[in-house]
């Protein structure tokens, strides 16, 4: 566990906010597969920083140097290994918070279990920095399962306690064309509202949080197994490593629990020969399994920990409350930006099971 | 991954619901744990059918028999292996489900999986009957954990639309002796509208869901790992192993999504002596890692799909709709039997968590 | 690790020599393959004991009972789990070796490491009867992987200092319907010196050791991934499992340390349209891959460590040496018994091989 | 698996022979090691090509570059990753080899598993240059080892069908400082007439093959655990992925098996108030777990398969044979770069069970 993830594919992620290099690898690839390196970096472009009014002004190209695992432009069977060097880092801005943790974020926690030795600089590798290498490894899982007709898209649910039209509208067929811009809302003027209530948190000092609901479309009915490696698990699992993280449901998931099970079960059907159900409360997962409609689930995120506001902490040397204000470049709402990794997190997940699934026939 | 779990311990689930037997095999244990044979008993009756007006009528002893691992009362250091005879099943209630899946089980799911090689009777693999040797396994990590002063404990934080008492009332110190009952509340009268609400459910030959909030107290900050290894994930993936969950949150979860970071960020404190955070929106972790505050969950159980109201459902073989009764004994709301499920999965999220952080100093 | 195996399978193994029952689960098996019960216990045959004048006298029936995973003799798509009850033990034989172990066993090394918590009769969890559960799921590989052509047999290359004629002979085209008898020998005249050489050991209260040759045939080109996933690693991980292994090699081994290059290099020609080796070098393995040659390895078994004739070990509380004289029921040589479970443990890594090479196209 | 390794560590190897860089990433380390990169450098020297004139000419830096997981020279706790680039590579001399795989080597098996994707110059992912960042990872175990007090040394017990003196001429105190040099061999006059073999042996364009004998003083008893998780399983998983080995035994190994079981079993003693044995022909494991005494295992590496003698070959379009010649810079013999990586993998795999087993109480 820790930083590695899957079961046929192998992912691991290295690096700290300001070390040398973040990167990956990624073990089990099989060989043949397309790489289109823009593409990629589109996908990468929608996380990096500095491009956006509400994001930090650190600015990092997040551009990739492949070391390995691909030749003349195809996976070759061998592991792919990926880097970003990090240039732009600010390493004395994080000095004091050896001795005074902030609330919120890792610094107390990673104190206690590496004892002193941790890498402060930045959140170390607690960082959402590490998101970059995590979208190259979900950005290409992206691009092959596009090429089975396998979809993935997201959209602000919810930022700033303004939300989006639901994509429940249309849990049948969602329209993912729309959801893939810059700041992916399905109603251009509730995301209006989410950026003057982004603005206006940044300008008091303050940060939001929010929601963001992501759906997979074109996946066969069958992909995952049963018990502790069902979609959902899988799903759960990479998704809640991805830093402020704090919540995941699926389908309907917190609302069924109000439903009654004539509402919540979603009655079969057959549309142009296919079997499908004519609801999609279940999100696409029965029994932990795919069943061919669309697979949707939300993610809550957590307001950016990292305020200007003058905040209570705790001085670890004296055991004195202390008040504390942050420096630094953050961003006040890291909602916009991870929509892109709650994709790649979906897509590693995705790929991984179906990679898996097809050895069990 | 599929039925099995674990970093350091290795727990492998096996059964089906009307099969020889159900059981679990639980490696990695440490030799020299006592094992109170009472304890366990009393703790799986909690789940066992058959007991309560809200359950199915389905009576199983579930009372396991240890094949291996315990030698005198202690865990001798091999792998621990623990049966329950299944004695009273009725298979002929499921025949005609193999062509008219029921609506929001894994039916369809597991026939297109497995090609109509599937144990079928009971829901076969996919049963909530696969539970009991869950809590096998988290009974014992449960009373192991005790020993070093780490309690669990869970409530019906929800059922059938009414609200318990939110243990967020004091996240700091829950009071879990009052929830550790038949039917776990921390307010009767909430409880008693509950256990209302469900027999009008059952009357209606309907069922309703819930949410489950569990707690754990006692823990040491420094639990857990970076990325996917963090406790977050941990616990996600086996809580979604147990059938019907669709949604986990920890701390605020997704009502943080919705505030502020000045309101969200728990500020830092000194309590006798040991560093504190006054609030506990993060739920007990930080970057993954438990910070030395209750670690607390959320988990949203759907309706049983199992209902008796007629539903629509598609005839595998004509591809027509065709409506559906269906027979047999099910449970109009799992979420009372589904709590020591819940606490079980924790324990097992933990100790191995526990098992795995002590390797890394 | 510990008492489990595998990458795409999932083997547990558990039980301990006079504990109540030994068993195994198999997780990760594909749905819909036949399970002939009867050719299940002609295989396990092969391995009971009290069946040969140079085995112990102990009599288990070792007839598995299935608990789940198969319906109506197909497997189901969920975990196999089996159990053999343990009848015939006679526990007080072993209970001064809490004290004086026994020289060349695993006593010494498990009061260790589990501080006088492990089970000591029988040897416990070490015992050389827990390679019946393994020949359980060995035996189920070795039937479904002989449905794709892929036969598995083994023959006692090295008994008591005596050799059996070389497979190596041919080792383009090995003789399998030879070796898979009783007493596993190419040449009849070798295997009555054998025999003869084992009962003078016994005699003598003495054991000896042996080597056994194991060969698969049919496998196709491609099975087995790079690095530390290579056939040989999968292979020498499981054999090892087995109690006595000592050593394993693969195609010429050991004796290709002393060729020339020129020699040991397997030059490539065609026969039939098909690209093969025209010598065996190589054991049909290249880069840890499979080259569509016979997989050829060879285990090295110790002679049986319990001996009737006096030995010296330690009083563990006094630290005095003591002699030792252990009585009981024991194999003065295990090597015949052996064959089938290096032919199980081989069935067991090259299925899960082929299966989690499906996984890489 | 594949090209990851560990139980509590995860090792993950990247790159191909000529690829941009190979390297290599070590997650599960504990924070608060000391690195020293001197003492790492000089073991990476051992292995780095072009250094001695039984080795291939080509010129590597062998130099890694560290782009995480250390902080002011000490382990942090997040995942290590370092990288070599690959500067001096000739790629055009590999260009025929997709037509005309080299006996011996893994060009027919990847070119049959990845179906032409494969990396083909210098033997891609399965080139011996791998072996260096295996070296990395294993020569960071090796220092940390040795803080505990845990030597490893190994030496060239054959090469070019000359036997250095064995070890087991004291097999309970083995001379480890004798065997650490540059061509390690306890008797210097054999050493030398391996040197003479070796150089006839390249003038012949032919090569030879040897055994490398590595032995492990200072391990605590009690380490590793049963069945597939002893020290025999994981150490021959890992040296199996070293390129070239085709055999391994632990202590007597493969000798055993001509042994009686009264000669082989190792007495108990007591030595200095420790419990040792009189002999050590278990090579210190007995149960997969290790007694206190000197662990010790013998590789056989194979003859280098690229030779410069006219060899027989396929053309795999035509499907004729055909005559190679193979050109490029080749090892006559790589055991004596071998014994390094060979102390390497011995490293990680004995820090691996160590992290593992303080799991375990």
């Amino acid at each position: 566990m820790s930083s590695t993830y899957g079961e046929t594919l192998k992912l691991s992620i290295f690096g700290q906010s300001h070390g040398t290099a973040i990167g990956m690898t990624l073990d089990g690839i099989p060989a043949g597969l397309p790489v289109d390196m823009e593409v990629l970096q589109e996908f990468l472009n929608r996380r990096a920083p500095g491009q956006h009014d509400y994001s930090t002004p650190r600015k990092e190209e997040d551009r990739p140097e492949f070391l390995s695992g691909i030749v003349n432009g195809y996976t070759c069977g061998a592991p792919l290994a990926a880097i970003i060097r990090n240039t732009n880092t600010h390493s004395r801005d994080y000095s004091n918070l050896i001795e005074t943790p902030r609330p919120g974020h890792a610094d107390y926690t990673a104190q206690i279990k590496y004892a002193g030795y941790q890498d402060v600089s930045g959140g170390g590798h607690f960082s959402g920095r590490l998101t970059a290498p995590l979208c190259i490894a979900g950005g290409l899982c992206k691009q092959w399962l596009e090429k089975s007709g396998i979809r993935i898209g997201a959209h602000i649910a919810v930022a700033a306690n303004v939300a989006d039209d639901p994509l429940f509208l249309d849990p049948v067929n969602p329209n993912l064309t729309l959801i893939q811009t810059d700041f992916p809302v399905l109603n251009p003027e509730a995301g209006k509202r989410m950026r003057d209530a982004i603005a206006k948190a940044r300008l008091d000092g303050d940060s939001v949080g929010g929601i963001i609901e992501c759906v997979i479309t074109g996946l066969p009915a069958g992909i995952g197994e049963p018990m502790f490696g069902g979609m959902e698990s899988r799903i759960a699992q990479i998704v809640y490593g991805i830093p402020a993280v704090k919540g995941i449901d699926f389908g309907s998931g917190f609302s069924s629990a109000y439903m009654l099970g004539s509402q919540n079960n979603d009655a079969f059907t057959c549309i142009d020969g296919q079997i499908r159900t004519k609801t999609n409360h279940c999100g696409g997962i029965l029994g932990g399994i795919t069943n061919g409609m669309p697979l949707i689930f939300s993610a809550a995120i957590k307001p950016t920990p990292s305020i200007s506001k003058e905040q209570t902490t705790i001085n670890m040397n004296t055991l004195q409350e202390q008040s504390l204000r942050i420096k630094g470049r953050h961003d006040p709402c890291i909602v916009p930006r991870a929509v892109p990794v709650v994709e790649a997190a979906a897509a590693i997940a995705i790929y991984d099971a179906i990679l898996s699934q097809t050895s069990r026939r």
